[in-house]
């Protein structure tokens, strides 16, 4: 059988050094007869998994002292109402920066719990789709926190600049976290739901600064809430301990990679030999200018739409799978997250080569 | 190696079958070179599985067609918040009753939602743990629903009868839920945590009969807002994917078994088997009264309490986990859930006797 490079948005691909190891230990994890998923989440082997996952972590992102991590239920929706209901204390509205889909999901369940003030971020630059640099973006002073969404999945945007702001910033990194360096120190909170860059659906990852747990309201359901979850150590009801031990096992691998540094720089270069594949092509287009292309999903569409199904069809014969673009872009859609390796975009280039030379 | 047999309260062992069949596909579900895990919630093959996991929850369990079957995010702990949310309408107040530490808890965050008017069911007969009966408990005719839970894991004290009632019956089975045969058209919402008798930590399947879906409040997360999930077909965020699947496979296994009816006799078998050991020791006892011991969750002490810590080590040694007792309650559990074979309580029946012989 041909290798399988698996393109999906989310959940997305694990690294096969993961998932291998994971399998050989499924039915007996550590030699205790018993699986990972089969045991107390107070166990002292569960809380050493849990501990170990943070740490790890931790070391990654090089998270100052002064935040929380938090393993949650759910995904980064859940987090859409989790911001205002944690945040917004006494203020009656928060920035939201809106430079997509996912931006804009953030700001319709905002809207139960503050006035989410939208700052338009979607602009054109030499007829491609771009972003209004953070530099300009007008915070209001009275706002609560800024949000953003700095890696669109589905319009294939990224925002690396930071707003220029004395609010607290709320960034949704589902798509991004763990794929270049961050300063998390220049964040209120980053919150990402894992099944892009760090394990399975259904584990979300929220790291906050201290200082703004003090602002939930008393109201917010107990597993929502920053607080609780931050004085039980994540444990205030059985988390998703299955996915908890697997984010810990991908972080593993990231620093058996070389941290952050090392995989910023193969993403850079999987990213770079996929976009300039389509740049030099006819046949091949992508909408997003250049100084705001994502590194993680690169949506693009075919000169002759009427080949999308063909072209699937085909990719999926070679094990190039769920390349299928979001049905509000259209057309195909690589998701090159961390798990996926370099050859993996090769493979999927040689394919697109193939494929114009065949059909164009 | 000695079997083992993990009789954790959860997570919970699930059945070797199961485990053994997910750890064979972990890494290429369905020949499809990718795990279940790593596929899209909304591709055809994910969709399948999920279709197929509430079939076989329906058949388990006979739901009616006016039921939703929603897989939701998070546990039981979540819906202590959803309930009250989604069904308070514009009552001023619910009844919650009082029979042990998980109702207790539901009580306290119902209070954020609504007033929560407490019945309380705790008694004592002959010496003995036991409850009021359903059929004495007082229902207030304002109540918007009576709210109870039906198998306590931690009391270890199961009620099997239901309050007489013309309100919406709600119940946390967590605990108990697929253990025995029940008429699900008696209740309004039913809800259970997975990691006892369904699955891994992190989804909780939430049945609920259709017209209490128009009662919930639009300010409630849409996470929690069962119309939303019903809606969605529980996809209204990606779900927790790899849960989901592993439920899907424990009801297939069920029903492999022979379904509730099979599984419920070999569920008294075990609990008569063990309860009638204690019951005749004079180093054994168990607190709770004939009439209310949960089949599932079965606490014990020892006469010298100064042994407990030789027992649960000699026990870890005989491949008999996890049976330390909750700390509010303190001596042995043996949480015999479906997963636990007869062999398993056998085997503890033989440990318990030879430890008596040893050390009473």
């Amino acid at each position: 059988m041909e290798p399988i490079y698996n393109f999906s948005a989310g959940p997305a691909g694990l690294p096969k050094a993961v998932m291998e190891k994971a399998q050989a230990e499924y039915v007996n994890w550590n030699g205790i007869g018993t699986s990972v998923m089969e045991i107390s989440h107070r166990s002292k082997e569960f809380i050493a998994v849990a501990d170990k996952a943070e740490q790890d972590l931790r070391d990654l992102l090089s998270i100052p002292d002064n935040y929380k991590v938090l393993f949650c239920h759910g995904g980064a929706r859940a987090q859409f109402a989790a911001v205002p209901m944690n945040l917004i204390g006494d203020k009656p509205s928060a920035d939201y920066v809106d430079a997509g889909y996912w931006a804009e999901s953030a700001v319709k369940e905002a809207k139960k719990y503050c006035t989410p003030r939208v700052i338009n971020a979607k602009t054109e630059v030499d007829g491609k789709v771009a972003v209004i640099p953070p530099s300009e973006w007008k915070i209001d002073e009275n706002a609560a926190y800024v949000h953003f969404c700095p890696n669109e999945t589905i319009d294939g945007v990224e925002i690396t600049d930071l707003p220029v702001t004395d609010k607290p910033i709320v960034a949704d990194m589902s798509s991004t976290i763990l794929s270049r360096k961050i300063d998390v120190s220049k964040y209120g909170v980053i919150y990402a739901g894992a099944q892009k860059n760090i394990g399975p659906a259904g584990i979300c990852i929220v790291i906050v600064r201290e200082d703004l747990l003090e602002l939930a309201s008393e109201a917010l359901p107990s597993i929502l809430n920053y607080k609780v979850l931050a004085e039980k150590d994540s444990m205030f009801n059985t988390p998703p301990t299955y996915a908890w031990y697997l984010s810990g096992l991908v972080f593993e691998w990231l620093k058996e990679q070389g941290g952050l540094e090392a995989i910023e720089k193969v993403n850079e270069e999987k990213a770079a030999l996929l976009y300039n594949y389509i740049d030099g092509s006819e046949f091949y287009r992508n909408q997003v200018h250049p100084s705001n292309r994502s590194r993680m999903n690169v949506p693009f569409q075919l000169a002759k739409p009427e080949l999308d199904s063909k072209f699937l069809e085909l990719a999926e014969e070679a094990g190039l799978q769920a390349l299928k673009g979001h049905r509000a872009v259209g057309g195909m859609r690589a998701s090159i997250y961390n798990a996926m390796p370099l050859e993996g975009v090769q493979a999927l280039v040689e394919f697109m080569k193939q494929f114009e030379i065949e059909y164009a």
